[in-house]
């Protein structure tokens, strides 16, 4: 910012008045009310206000801003639905919060070719249930009514990606707004090209620190004809893991396989009124396609589930008994914040290949034990993905407590061969582990990116990449 | 090369010294007939003699070889198995050509959790035969026998695209030698992970122009338990293509659909001995998984070939009969080619939403009227990906012929919003066309992150990117 000598407030006012020379006067927001509800997403600490909240209705809107912000060298951050765990919404100091919660249009669907473009700020249930009468659906699914802006800033996946892969395997293309307020188009309508490098998956995961998202052209799925659901419980946790390696291994195209372990069970049967289940290791599975298909699944998974010593198999034929069974699991958050109604839960993110998936929870549990703390642990287990459901207080020891043993968690994944984040993304919480999963070299890589794409770092600057050396070709 | 102003031969002097210093002269090799087996790839007219030919052993090789070249200014491409149909592996003017084809080693094979980790000069088919007894495979078939390395460098696909996908949904990770000879490691062997920038996927059709792969770390999958084919003719193209696209629809998970036209259908019968067939469209399905799903599979697609005016359903339920098949399908090309038998085959490889793919081809049977050459037309029809063979002469005449008809072909496919390329890449034969699909903003940004990575220019010159405007952040 050395060639910008000018005081935060003035480079400010210079943005706001440039957006209200475009028209955009109505769209900006100073109240305290909307400052605070735009100073954090969920689950984080670093709260900050923004300078100014400015609410974007379409793509020029978010280029005549970022085009001032980039003339004035003032920050700025995206937000949709304020769902982020990791800090990714924070602003930056003196920055702007864009707001594209109003970009909500069905901007084309096309039923024959299985996809449709969207406007950012759209969640995934509303586009779900407007297309409903098409036959299809869009399958990725995080926890919360996230747009699938945002969902394309985290590489957001959850309990389907086990068949459906991740925002990554299913968005076609994107519009995106370069830093100095340049519209691009990335990738297309077609499922597949050999035509240059892919943009579409280097914004994709890039958390609002190259470019920010307007559009998206997402891949859909025809709505499975017959869904069914099972549950096996396990006296032991290795049992449970093996019996998703050997699902896997076996082909069976199973749409969900979740575990949930003896302290998330316990919780789970009190808060969802689950009878019938013990507080055992337990894994949840969903099945969907024809219905023979359907019916073969369901066998093969009981064979090999009970051939893993699994103590019963309990096949929910009905909707409303796989929908009582989802819910729970759907649940398992709440159900774990209602051990201690009072308590704060902060949610770890690892993932290992699947093999090493029930050393790591061993591991894990010996951690656990030494905290002290009360700790139930979930999976998205066909991709070898689990969170830690660290309940503690509200305390800033408390609150020391449960980074110190997502500490312990994280370089235990790392040490497998894992990641520190399968789904919920960098932003500020996961920054000091970076170096330790990718290495120098290839930080240096994204860095070099970063400054390519935008050298003035007004992209959500602090958030994805700790500080360090950049790759010089 | 303005801070570089020796020659050329200087240069390369240069290079070879440093690598017979690192005790790699035993890999250079200037014979006539080294540097002509490197000249070219396949189906290309040109052809250049590289300066050098090095042979690379390990990753450390190929880093010492980009070390040099980047401190000598000395363009390098790599070479694996030869088998590029645009140019992607004809030498720059004075440079090396690399061949990574000694690199065949698996690195680790984890069959627990589907994956290994193979050097980048190994070939699918030679990954499959050693990984045979593990139950595994990996799953991407383009038609040559084309190296891993070089499957990543083109994003290659084929005939099982439609169900597992290209090489951007089954590559987990790389190792990367950088311009400066700087390794690095992308991605890792998690399922999904969500820390940083998605090089992985930058690298995945690159074309050796931001960096050379030297390992690939590899999805693989369990092999289908069954496996069965399956014949549907038609008496019109429309009628075969709305049948794709509602097996697509339906969510049929079919593990290959190819189109054949009436052309290639009555060269294919001649060619393979295709008894029992008339030249007409002709779909060719594949079906895998489990014995009720495979079965279920085949009578919902029966009942949409014939409720789409499907003039017979042959079933194949031997393996005999379904190699027969697939091998008829596989042997297209040469099938083409016996038509004329000293004429020249050229391939195109356009690909559009398939709702539009009817209309596409309908336009393109213009154009071939109107050219007067003999083209059979096959295709990837799930992905609406189809390569029209043009059978030419040898003659400059014949080849511009063919050449002018490609265009045509490809200029109707993006104005259908298509792409130029669906598997083959760029290389130099459709540079041509990047401007008019992609736009001139993306482009100048892929040209930005070309000089980040690689600000000389070494790496694979004058491929995948036409010259143009730099995005300046």
């Amino acid at each position: 910012m050395t060639d910008c000598p000018s005081s935060p407030a003035d480079r400010l006012d210079g943005v706001l008045a440039t957006l209200r020379e475009n028209g955009l006067a109505a769209r900006i927001s100073t109240s305290p009310s909307v400052l605070e509800a735009h100073s954090h997403g969920e689950a984080m600490d670093a709260a900050r206000l923004p300078a100014a909240v400015v609410f974007a209705e379409s793509t020029d809107d978010v280029a005549t801003v970022l085009r001032a912000c980039h003339a004035h060298r003032v920050p700025v951050v995206a937000f949709g639905a304020g769902t982020s765990v990791e800090g990714h919404v924070t602003p930056a100091e003196h920055g702007i919060s864009l707001d594209l919660s109003g970009m909500t249009d069905i901007v084309e669907l096309n039923a024959e070719d299985l996809d449709c473009r969207v406007q950012a700020g759209l969640t995934r249930q509303a586009l779900n249930a407007q297309i409903r009468d098409t036959g299809l659906f869009f399958p990725v699914d995080p926890g919360g009514e996230a747009t699938l802006g945002g969902m394309c800033a985290t590489r957001a996946s959850g309990t389907a990606a086990v068949r459906y892969g991740t925002m990554k395997e299913n968005v076609l293309g994107l519009t995106v707004v370069l830093a100095t307020g340049e519209v691009i188009r990335t990738g297309g309508r077609v499922r597949k090209s050999s035509t240059g490098y892919d943009l579409t998956s280097l914004f994709i995961g890039s958390e609002g620190t190259l470019g920010i998202v307007t559009e998206v052209q997402l891949r859909l799925h025809g709505r499975p004809e017959t869904i069914s659901a099972a549950v096996c419980q396990f006296s032991n946790l290795n049992d449970a893991v093996q019996t998703a390696i050997e699902i896997i291994q076996c082909g069976i195209p199973i749409s969900r396989v979740e575990l949930l372990d003896d302290v998330q069970m316990a919780a789970s049967i009190r808060y969802s009124g689950l009878t019938g289940y013990e507080p055992l290791t337990t894994l949840f599975f969903e099945f969907a396609g024809a219905p023979a298909a359907v019916a073969e699944q369901v066998t093969q998974t009981e064979a090999i589930a009970l051939s893993n010593n699994g103590l019963s198999f309990a096949w929910a034929d009905t909707a409303e008994e796989r929908t009582r069974l989802w819910k729970a699991r759907h649940d398992a958050f709440w159900a774990a914040k209602a051990i201690e109604p009072t308590a704060r839960v902060i949610s770890t993110d690892c993932i290992v290949p699947i093999s090493r998936l029930a050393e790591l929870i061993a591991g894990v549990r010996e951690d656990i034990a030494r905290s002290g703390l009360r700790v139930p642990l979930l999976g998205h287990v066909g991709d070898g993905n689990f969170h830690a459901l660290i309940i503690t207080d509200h305390t800033p020891e408390g609150y020391a407590r449960a980074l110190d043993l997502d500490r312990k968690i994280v370089f235990r994944a790392l040490a497998l061969g894992g990641s520190c984040s399968g789904e919920h993304g960098v932003g500020m919480g996961k920054l000091e582990f970076l170096e330790t999963e990718h290495g120098d070299g290839t930080l240096s890589v994204m860095r070099a990116l970063k400054n390519t794409m935008d050298p003035h770092h007004i992209l959500n600057p602090g958030k994805l990449l700790p500080p360090g050396r950049v790759y010089q070709g």
